[in-house]
Formats: C-alpha cells, structure tokens, sequence
C-alpha cells in the first residue's frame, strides 16, 4: 500500500492536466487541485499498513446485507476517489462474472487486472457520459463520429482510441479512467463498444478541469468546500492506445451495457446516502438558523423545518427499505435493492430545490450579505459584527454568522450550484429513474387491483 | 362466537340509529345501511368456529415482527369493523399495562373486559373526537361545557357521561362504543378524563349517520363504493350510565392520553397498508385506462404514469422500513415505527390529490360523463354504446365503460369525496402527523451534522 | 321571444332522451332533468320581451373591450344553455366571416341561419368532442369509421351523417346541435369535415345523459348542485339526414378547424370568469369555516387562506390582462388575449386539486360527516345537532352544518369530482392550453434575453 | 450633472468602505468594487447634459399611467443605484405630502432636501433592515438596545445615531444613505423613528461589503456578474451625527412607518418587471440549450419550456394588471396596483427554484462542468473543446459553452444564488407579501360568494 506522499509522488508521471487554460507540472502549486489532492493523500495515510500483502480493506465486496449497511458510514465519510475506486472494483469484479458465458475470454483479463489494482493501492475513476453530440441521433449517425469514445485502429497488441468523456469526477487525480460505454450498442455500432482501464498518463490523454473550489476566498467563508472540492474533468481521448491486457470489452455490442449496469449496483448506496446525509444537514441548519434568529417558535418556519424533516425521513424511509430487501450477485456480493434506490434517488433530487427553499426562507438575507471571516479579523470591525451579528447573549455574532456561510456555500454558492445540477443529473438523471421505475415497479399487480374495483376481475 | 345470521339479530337490541332524520327500528330495511351490515355479517361467517372455546384469531396480538407482517395483507382484505374491534382490543390490553404502575384499580376491569369481548365474539368501535366546539379553547373553557364528552354525575355503581363523538365509523354496526379521551388533560379537566366501553343500546345514546353509500344508483356504476361502504356516525352521549366495571378511566387526567397514544400503536399498520394499495390501485387504473384509451405510449402520459409509480413505490418504501424497524411492547406485541408511518401517513395524504389529478388527466372527461350500465341494458342504446366507447376490437365498449365508472366511483364522486377528506384528516391529520415527527427526528444528530459543516464542531 | 313555458313545451318534439337507461317522454317527470329544464325555462322568462321583432340582447356580439368587461357578470349569471347559444352565434358569425374568402357559398347559409336563430329565440349546444377510438390514430385511421362524425351519404337535399358526440352539455334541453370538426383534417378526411346544425328531434338522434344533480337527496344538503346541474350528453347520429341550408362545411378539409377556433374566442371568456369566482368562493368558504371552527386566528390556517387569496389574485390578474389586451375581428366583435386566457385556464385547473386541499385540510373531517338537514328536521335529533354543531353563541349548528354541506357538495361529492374532471379536461385540456402557449409565446424575445446574457448577442 | 469621472472624484471623500477585512482607500483598486463603480460611473455619463440647470429625467415622477409603463424598459436598463436614487426621491415626496397633516415642520426640509439632491445629481441608497437582534422580540425589549438604529443622544443643531442596517444594496456607491424605520413602531419606541439622509462619508459610518463578482475568474465564465455586481453592504452607524435638515422624522412612532410604505410604491415596479424579465431569460435559455443539446423536440423537454412559458407569462399577467390598475397619489404620481404587484412577486419568488430546476435538468451536467473559456484559448486545448462541445455543424462548441456559462453564472453558482436568497427575501420576503394580500384581498366579496353557495345569503 501507499502512503499519502507515495501517492502524490505517483501523480507526477507525465499526464496532462490542464487549469484554466493552463497545462499543470505539479497539481500542488494550484490551490484548487492541491485541496483535493490532499484530501486523497490523506484518505491513503487513514488506510495505509505497511505489511507489503495488505491491501485496503475497504475495496472489498460486502458478503451479506448487514455488511452492507456497515458500509454506509465508512462510504459516507471516505474521499470520493476512494469510493470511486471501490465502486469500479467492484463493476469489474461483477462483469467478469456477467461476461464468463458470453465473452469468455475478457474474464482472466478483467480478474487479473482487479487483483493487480488491489495489490498496487492505485486509485481509478469512472469514465461513462460521452460528448455525445447531437442527443436525438444515436453515435453511429452523428456528424462527427467521434462524439462517442470509439476505436479507429486496432493493432495486435491492443486498440487506438478516441473521443472524450464529459463530467468524470476527480479524473486528475486517479491512475487510471475506467472507460465504459454508455449504454447497450446496436450492431454496426461495434467500434462504439470498448471498455477498458486506460493509465491517466497515456500519450494522448488531457484532462480538462472545472471546479466549485474558493479559490483566492477565505476558507472560514466556505467552510465546506474550500477543503471538500473535487474538480471535474473533460477526459479527451486523443489517439489513445491501450494495450491488450487491460481491454475488457472491444465490439460485443450485446454486452457494451453490462459494465454501466455493474456500476449502477454500486454507485448507488453511496448516492442514496449522501442524500439522506445532505437532507438531514439541511434540517440541521434550518434549525440552528432559526434558534440563532430568534425565530425557531414562530409557526410557518416550525412547519417549514417539519417538512424538512419529513423529507429527510422520507429519503432515509428509501434507504431502510432498499437495505431491508438487499439482493445479492451469484457471487455472494450485495448491494441495495434497486427499485427503492431509484425512487429515493427520484425523490431526493426532485425535492432537493424545495428544500432549499424552505431553509433560504428561513434563514434571510444574510445568507448571501453575511460579512466575511476577513472583516471580523479587522480589529476596527470585529467589535461591531459581534454586536450586530449576534441576536443575544447566547447566540454571538461570529457563531451565527458562520451558519449563515455554511448555508451559502452549500445552498447559494458555487458548491450549493453544482449541488443543484449534479443531484438532478447524477445516475442518468430524473429521466433514467424513470425507466428503472417503469422497469422494476409491479405493474401487472397493480393493474389487477384496479381490474378487481372495476368489477372486471374475471375478464 | 357468532354467525352472521346471530349477529345482525344482536344488533336488534332497541338502539337508536337515525339515518336521513329518521329511527331506524331494523337496520336491513335501509340500503345504505343494509349493505355495510351484511358485509360485517359476512365477517363473522368468514371466521366462524363452532367450538364453544373458540375465538377469533385476527383479534389477537402479533408477537413477532414477522407476524406483524403476515397481518398486512389480513387486515387489508378484513371488513372494517373487524379491524376496529382488532384495534380496540389490542389498544385496551397495550392500556392496562401502561397504567398499571398509575392506576392499577382500572387493570383488571380492563383485563376481564378483553377476555370476555373475544369470547362473546362482539364488535367494537372507537369513539375519539369531540364535538370539539371552538378549536382554540381548551375543554373546560367551552361555553358549552358539554363540547368534550364528560362525567356529569358520579354514583356509587358507575357514573353519568354527557356529550358527543364525531366521525365514528360503523358505530352503528358495533356492540360496544370505546370512549376515549382525544388527549392528556390538564389538572381542572378531571370530568374530562374518561375512558369506558359502552353498549350502543345504552338508553340515551343516540346515533345519526352519513354515508357516501350510492343508493338509488345502478350498483354497477358504483363498483366499489355499492358493496364497501361504512356510515360515519354522531353518536350522542345525553347522559348514559356507564356501569363501573366498564370504566377504565375515571379522572386520571395525566394519563388521559394512554388509550389514544395505544390506539396509535395499532391502527397505522391498517392505515398505512391502504394508502399502499391504494396508490397502487390508482397506478392501475391509470394504466389500464390509457391503453384503453390507445394513449399509453404517449409521453407525458407515461411520465405521468411514472410519477405514479414513483409515489406508490416512495409510499412501500415507508410501509417497508416501518416493517424492518418494528417495535415491541414490553408484553411482546410488535408494532410498526412511529417515525415511518407517519412520515409515510402524510406524504400520502398530501400527495393524493396530486395522484387523482393525473388519473383523471390521462383517463378523460368520460370519467364523469360515461354512460349508466343502464344505458348499455337498454337493447335500442347497447349498440351505439359498445360502438362509440370502444376503442377498438380488443377494447370493448362496456369494458371502457367499466373503467370509467371505477375512477369515478373512487376519485370523482361521493366516494371519492370521502377519500379526499379522510385522506386528509384521519389519525389526527396533518398537522398531527407533523408533531408526530418533530417529537421522533433525530434532530440533534441533524443539527451536529449542520454543525460540523459550518465548522463549528467543537462548540 | 319564448316564455319559460313556451319554451317547455317546444322539446315535446319528438327528440330521444334517455335517462339511466330509459327513453324519457317528458323530461319534467325525471327530477334530475326537471330541474336544468326549469332552471333554462328561468332564463327565458328573465329575457322575454313581448314585442315581436324582439331578440334576446345577450346574444348580441361585444362591440368594444368596455362591452367585453361588461359581459362577465352577465355570462356567469346566466344559465349554461344561454350561454352556449351566444357563443355558438358567435362562433358562426365569425366563422362565416372567415370562410368568405374560401368557401363562400356557405356563407349565406351561415348569415340566415344566425338570424333566424335569434328570431326564434332558440337554444344551440356545441359537439365537438367525437367518440375518436383510438386517440393515437387519425380519423381516417380508425378500426371503425364512425369513430369521428362523418358524411355517410350526399344527397341533391342534404348530407346523411353517422357517429357519436361526447361530452356534450345540456345538449338534451337546447333546440339545435351546432356539430362541428374537432380540428383540421388531412386530404383524405374530406368526409369528416363537416359542420353543420341539426335539430335535436331529427329521425336518428340519440342522446344520453349523466349528471351530478343529487336526485332522491335533500337538497339542503346538496346548496349548490341541487338547482344548478347541467346533465352531459353523449349525443349519437344514427344516419341523420342535414338539411342543406343547414350545413356549413362539407368537405373543406383545411377549413374544418375554423368553427372550433371561432370557438375558442367566445367560450373563454366564460371559463376563464368562472374560475376567478370559484376560486374567490373557495377562500370565502374557508374563511367562514375557520372562522366556524374557531381557528381562524391559527398560523398555518390563515397561512393556507393566504395561499388560496393569492392563488385566486392570479387569476383575477390573467382575466385583467386579457381584457386589458382584449382584441377584435375584423367585424368589430370584441374578445379576451389568447395567451391570457389560456395560462390563466392552465392555471386555475392545474393548482384547483391544492386548493381544495387547503379548503379540506382547514375544514376537517365533518365535510363528509355532518348530519343531513333532515336529521336537523327530526324534533327529537335537532337539539343535539344544534347543540353539538355550534361552536359557541355566534356560530349556530345549522349555520356550521350548512357551510360543511356546501364545501362537500362543491368539492367532496359527485359536483365536486365533476369539477375536478371538468376543470382539467376543459376547453381540451391541460394539453390544449400547453400548445396555445406555445404558439403564442413571444419565444424569440425570450432567446433574445438569453443569448445577450450569453454574450451572445452579435451571434 | 455630474459626468462620470466627476462622480467617480465625489466619492474620494474620506468614507469608510472594507471589503475582505481591509479598509479600502480607492474603490477602483479592488476589481470587485471598480466593476460596479464603472457602471454607475457609465450611467452618470447616459444621462449627462452640460446644462447648468439640467437634472436627471429619469428621477422624475410618472404622471400618467402611460407614463407609468413607459418606465419600464427604461428601469430594467438603468444602472442599480439610478434607480434606488430615483425610487428615494419618489419616496420622500410622497412622504412629505403624507406628512404634511400631521408632522408638518419636517415637509419643507424633506422638499429642500429633495430639490438640492436633483441639482446636485446625487446618489441615494435606502437603508431600512435593521440589524434586529432576537427577531421575536420588539426593538426596545432587545437584549442589546441598539438592534435596531436608534437616536442615542440630540442636540440643538441635529442628532447622535446607533446600529446597523443589513442588506444595503450599493451602499458605499452613494452619496447619501436615506436611513428609515422598518415599519411602525408603538409608544416608547421614540428613539427608534428616526428617518434621515445622511451622507455616506459622515465620521462614525462604516461601510463592509459582500458581493457574487467573480473576482479573479474570467469574465467570459461569467459573462452577466462580471458586469452587473453591485456588493451589499453593512452598514454601521457609531454614533454619527445628522444635522437638523437632514432629519426627516424624528420620535413620531406613529408615522415611522410612512417611509417603508412609500418606498413600496416605487420599488415593486423595477421589481416585478425585474421578475419577469428574468423568467423569460429563464425561458430563452433553456429553449437554446435544448436546441443546442439536440433535444428541443422531445417530450418531456417541450413540457418544461411549456411551463416556464406559462409561468413567465403568468408572472406577466400580473404585471399588466397591475398597471392595467394603476393608481395615483393625491400629487398625481403613478404608481402600480398593490394587491396585482405582491401577489406577482410572491408568485416569481415562490416558483424560482422550480424553474430553475427545469432548467438543469433541461441543460445537464455540463452546466457545471462546461470548460473555461481560458480553456478555449489553449491552442492546443481548443481543437478538442470545439470538436467535443459542439453537437453539429450548426452549433459550434464556444456557442454552447457560452449558454452553459451563462446558465450556471445565473443559476448555478454565486450570483444563482444570491437570486435564490434574494427573490425569496427582497421587498420583505414571502410573508410579507402574504400580508399585503390579506390586507388588500376583498374577503368580504369571497366570502358574500360563499354564503350564497351554502344557502346562507340571507343569515
């Protein structure tokens, strides 16, 4: 295993990865990718043993449902890479399984390159959302037939590939981008179905990065993410070669949607508990807010933070029942009930906005007009935003003042945006819960309870 | 215990049933009345053991979570009565053991009137809410003093109530009428505190009676509602005797609450349960009445239906982990989560209206203009209605019709009014089910999490 | 002019009612049709006018927006039958006016037909709604042809036409059926473009009927639907020979929108009037029932009236834009903005189903459990109710008893469910209002906004 | 008048203004402070004229309805602080006019004040949100007796004043701070009526500052707060002496409220035109985005431009009713319908973050994760950004990436939010609004329609 400054050592192989235009040598002289950078590096030194057969427990596979849920805690609390890391561990571990009687050949591949990942404590990212271009057509029509990830050569000892891969959180900072496709191919669309563990640093790879991170603003005023900001990247694909061994899939356009699938079994108990997480945050900063303003017994913002708590219960109601009906793989690995996730997913990010709402209603206007860290540090002022700030001798203008930036930065800020965006569209979004719901909810009961009231029960 | 026949011939006990400003000396010769009579009629039949020892096993307690579970699909298939005498008896054994530490004189009563309620095999009915007079004044200072059902005299053999109950349903089918207090009472309400099982043929007890039962109508028109309605009654108290030994509650005013408070414990499940299907039945009949329709495929009508689905499937969620963190009484019968059901009781209820309001998008104003089936028993009209309310040969017209009529019947007329409403108000309502939440969410733990996000952990 | 009863006595023609089944002779003997026959034959009487060359003003054309604003109280004063008559004249004059150009040998048929109407001093219904079968398929497409009203025969005299009307409003109690084409057909549908008005006693002519009017109930307790139920029908043509001076369109194709565009100008305006009014009579029924209950001073129930008072200001704001951008034909004839009225429609029948929730929610449970007038007649009851339905000396029993019958009857019962559907399906439903918008959206000004906020503008 | 240069040299007068913890000496120093001075500066420069008797047109009163809706293109152009000074001016003439009967010695000095400020082409901010301290508590029963700004000593030729105003738009822009109580206050609370304009350089004033401007980030990532941030500020009074013309209300409790409630005639015009200005922004961006993304022709994506649609239209509506409705002073000044303009800002504040919502869920992720245009000017970046953003040849990938800029800069990061707090918060807030439709809504009307439908017209 590696320690915190192995790991970071290991980031400098050459890849490229780009800032605000700019092509980065070293990630720790940008503040906006040394936070994270460091927030992994330090995710390593919480795991790290030295003994040279460890390997970190928390990429393991969870054998029953009440291991499962013993993960919640250790998945909410972990750095994102490492999550991301285990997540594509164990998509691959599960395709391999799901491919054993369909494309027999990948499976070695697959097992030997989780085992090796394992034993070399690497990080891994999620490649899945192409550019996609036009969204109407499909890829092999578009204009530009490398708006999907695609193979344009293929060679004896592996592939070329190109095309770039949108959103991939974190991609700068991982060994290696897990490139899957997005969705089951058509035939003719063989090029379109590559998956494979491609090394970040492979000639021909470049990394885009955007950010929610404060950069050049005082920490104290986004208390949040100034130290929990993970970029995300355009990953481009310029010509890429990737060699045999780490090809998991190259042209079964049957079976290009197995390793998305695989990953949705994983990816999902993580969002589904941050969501609850984050609903119960809210409800926590609603209340305190109003205690602070002096307002927690007046009847609408008691209503409004009832409501929160109603959704928050509501969202971890989801949660409990898809860990109460776990499933498990043939494998023995389990993961949450698919349907529940789904519409606790559908829930969470449909209400999310409401929510905010209610808790901007009852916090006021100096969400966005709270005086920074920086002016309390003036000694001329400081005296004056205690007095100001504060609401009684209970409640100091520095304590309450600091609610009103953690409400900014995670409601009505750059974090608190990318919030609002990425709970809408993470996992496909609304849409694609829509379609596991149509997929998964027992319709043909329900239509028999309404068959049965129309007195049609017979028919 | 008793046959149907035996049981509608107890109810011939010189009660005083009104209905439409009439006594009704032989409840059969009322349709309204005489439908949810012999629906009750056919619960006894249904459970009838000839062994003079033998007692109705769906009165007894669940003594497992398992248990509690298997009941889900008894209770919703049980007549309403049933269901009420169910609770009622559980509500009173749950009392006694709460009280017996506070007034112990009331245990035995309590005790021996259970026992002999399942072996005479009668039916019970809850009578809670109080006339109330104005909802912002507290009982003892009404301007009628007789708003809260109270104790007027005391004898050495019982006392004397005045006042009435609202909302009683099936009063007028049951044999006894458990009197309640709505909540805890406060020194001064002493008179208020009462809490007894009383005949319904009590001289002085008088019982009028609304109902949403479609008579006159063509029952088939009225697929549901003609065979399953149950009148809600008035019952007025004008100064019953109550025997001591049917008094469990006399005063007591901190304890006033225990019987409401057990009488939670035991009719969530069944509410709970029904809102479940419920939804699910209305996923049905929009599903089945838009592929009548030939609309099924259409966009906005799926995602409609999507939304459906999503709210049922949010709504088991509830039911599910109420299940998975039932709890036990110290006596060890299992009852579901308070949390859960009552996060679950009033998103249900606030998002039906929301549910209908699809259902009747998708299905279409023949909703409220579909012909009777007398219409289609008319020899000359028949043909003109099979032809114009098909849809095509594998949607015949009475079919169609069917349909129709069962999304009046239960969203859009008497029936459906019904829904709205209780929906709305039963368990106490909304407004209930919020304090519900307030006193069980972990608000500290929301609170810390808000807490360490504003980075004020350690204070 | 007619009197009431002249008016009566005109449908003893022969015409074929049908009633639950049964072909009625005289509609007097069938309370639930006497009473809209009386309520018409009320409006008759209201508007007579002796002298010969009289004709009833209302259904003379608004010549100025001042003129427009004036109708509103006028139009929801009167009854339903009245008004479809006026805008049925206006419907054809102004389509009369814009077929001159392309079909101009109908227009003096059109021209005599209108004024001889208003000689007479007829009523006129609108079918528009066909049967339509499958809604995913075109007329011409259908399993059966008959599925849309279409010319099954021309003869040198008149058109013989077949099929089926739905929804069609007091279509039993009006002179003629004003038939038009739901919208504009495709080369091929020739036979389906047909517009024309037919005697409701021609040979062929079926006409069912469904209504809401709470016949065998007192109508005490029913204060609204009682004297105020229009019955729908669904009107068949069982080969019905047209006359042709009574046919004004027969085959135009790209025409056969114009009656059912004219239409929409004059029928607006009513909707769009009623809704304000309901909506104003939903937040006084909640204000007289909070304040009944004696929780008018409770924070969230004044905080629910607030949203109704909102809610129906809105509207009143979308009615006062349409007559503030109230437009003319080209003849002079005054009519509400488009795009007003039609996001006030989607408005008011979108958000109705939340009112109505508020309005239950603040009323509680005696909405369907309030004892009926008649038991307030029963001498022995009456004291009881009166005593426990009152709420204090200002608020008597039947006071209170007749507020909760009035809110069931128009919002939790077979009046309320017709609201439901009928607000929502409407003018062609929530859908129909969505395209209006669409095409009336001022879309490029909106892109204009945008793209400069892109910095896009010189694009 | 002032050029702009002359007012960028005015406010080089000794003020207090910090921002970030550091008093600033030049406001031009400091990019976040220089961008809105600019665009003051650019306004004085608009409106220059060199006449030596000229003053600003657009600080006039409207004096005809006509008058009134010219105005609004002319507001929604106009730089923030033109606007605030011209809604001051207004406010403090219709003041005195309300004063004149019953305060009269302040009306002269108000009209001087008023004439001077024209001639001399100044700035004016409106300071009114106290600092409040415990919000449940009056202002002279806080804990802290200068919560809300107070006179704390008088002298002959003026008086000493204490606090704080939250939330001061452009404070430290202004001349002249126009102080003003919130709202009235009762007997006792004389200290706290204090109404005055005092200059923004006067000793004892402090000026922090907040603000969304995306300081040190390209401004072509953030193409509308690049060059329309105006900071808010606290503004801090320790003890700052106001001379004797300069106090426009001095200890009348009873008519401390008349300067809020001018003001409220003047500011809701910009506000609500504000609103919908932004909706139909909303609206143009999605309609781009999706035609951009290649999916303007699916379902679901037309059914949430439908509903902007219809809500910015709805937004509109009220708008035009408000001035459809307009009013007058009795000095013949225009001004918008109250009850028209609040329920249209509760509307747009209330649906905000719902269209928002469809918005990103409309435009997807690359709202948050879209390149920096720095990226774009990475030569060997661009190629790929072009190829990979674009979705065909007719939207290049700088044309889309400019929408997603411009989306998450309106809604998904600082400025975003600051709209999310302020439109829920401005003019009051939600509950305010609800006040103002209590006030003016006419339940008696209501509530005579209520009566009628329960038959109670007579009682």
């Amino acid at each position: 295993m590696l320690t915190g400054q192995q790991y970071k050592d290991s980031l400098k192989d050459g890849r490229k990865v780009y800032f605000q235009g700019e092509l980065i040598e070293d990630l720790e002289t940008v503040p906006a990718l040394a936070a994270p950078l460091n927030e992994v590096a330090s995710g390593y030194d919480k795991y790290f043993n030295a003994d040279p057969d460890a390997i970190n427990p928390v990429t393991m596979a969870p054998m029953s449902a009440a291991d499962l849920r013993d993960r919640i805690p250790v998945i909410t609390e972990m750095d994102l890479l490492t999550n991301t890391t285990y997540q594509s561990l164990m998509t691959l571990s599960v395709a391999a399984a799901r491919l054993e009687a369909h494309v027999p050949e990948v499976v070695p591949r697959i097992r030997a390159y989780v085992e090796q990942a394992r034993k070399d404590d690497i990080r891994i990212t999620e490649c899945i959302t192409d550019a996609k271009g036009n969204r109407s057509l499909a890829p092999s029509k578009q204009e530009d037939p490398d708006s999907y990830v695609r193979v344009v050569e293929r060679r004896p000892d592996g592939v070329v590939i190109r095309g770039a891969k949108l959103h991939i959180s974190a991609a700068a900072f991982g060994h290696d981008l897990m490139v899957m496709p997005t969705k089951a191919m058509k035939p003719g669309e063989e090029d379109y179905s590559i998956a494979a563990c491609i090394p970040a640093n492979s000639p021909g790879v470049h990394m885009t990065n955007t950010t929610y991170h404060p950069t050049g603003r005082d920490p104290r005023d986004f208390p949040v993410s100034s130290h929990r900001s993970i970029p995300d990247s355009m990953v481009i694909f310029d010509d890429v070669f990737v060699p045999a061994e780490r090809i998991f899939l190259d042209g079964q356009t049957a079976h290009a949607a197995v390793f998305a699938h695989s990953l949705g079994l994983w990816e999902r108990l993580g969002g589904v508990s941050f969501m609850v997480e984050q609903a119960d945050e809210l409800v926590g900063l609603a209340s305190l807010i109003a205690e602070a303003n002096g307002t927690a017994k007046i009847s609408h913002v008691r209503e409004k933070i009832d409501e929160m708590m109603i959704h928050a219960t509501l969202l971890r109601a989801g949660l409990e029942a898809a860990l109460a009906h776990a499933n498990s793989t043939p494998e023995g690995y389990f993961y949450p009930d698919d349907m529940y996730t789904n519409v606790t997913k559908y829930q969470g990010a449909s209400q999310f906005n409401t929510m905010v709402k209610h808790l901007h209603d009852i916090a006021g206007g100096a969400v966005v007009t709270a005086p920074s860290m920086l002016d309390f540090d003036n000694p001329e002022l400081r005296p004056y935003l205690e007095k100001y700030m504060s609401t009684g001798s209970t409640v100091s203008g520095e304590y309450r003042t600091k609610l009103f930036h953690a409400i900014r930065d995670t409601t009505a800020d750059s974090f608190g945006g990318w919030h609002f965006v990425t709970n809408l569209q993470s996992g496909g979004g609304l849409f694609a819960q829509r379609l596991v719901t149509r997929k998964n909810y027992d319709l043909e009961r329900a239509r028999a309870l309404a068959l049965k009231a129309a007195g049609l029960s017979g028919a």
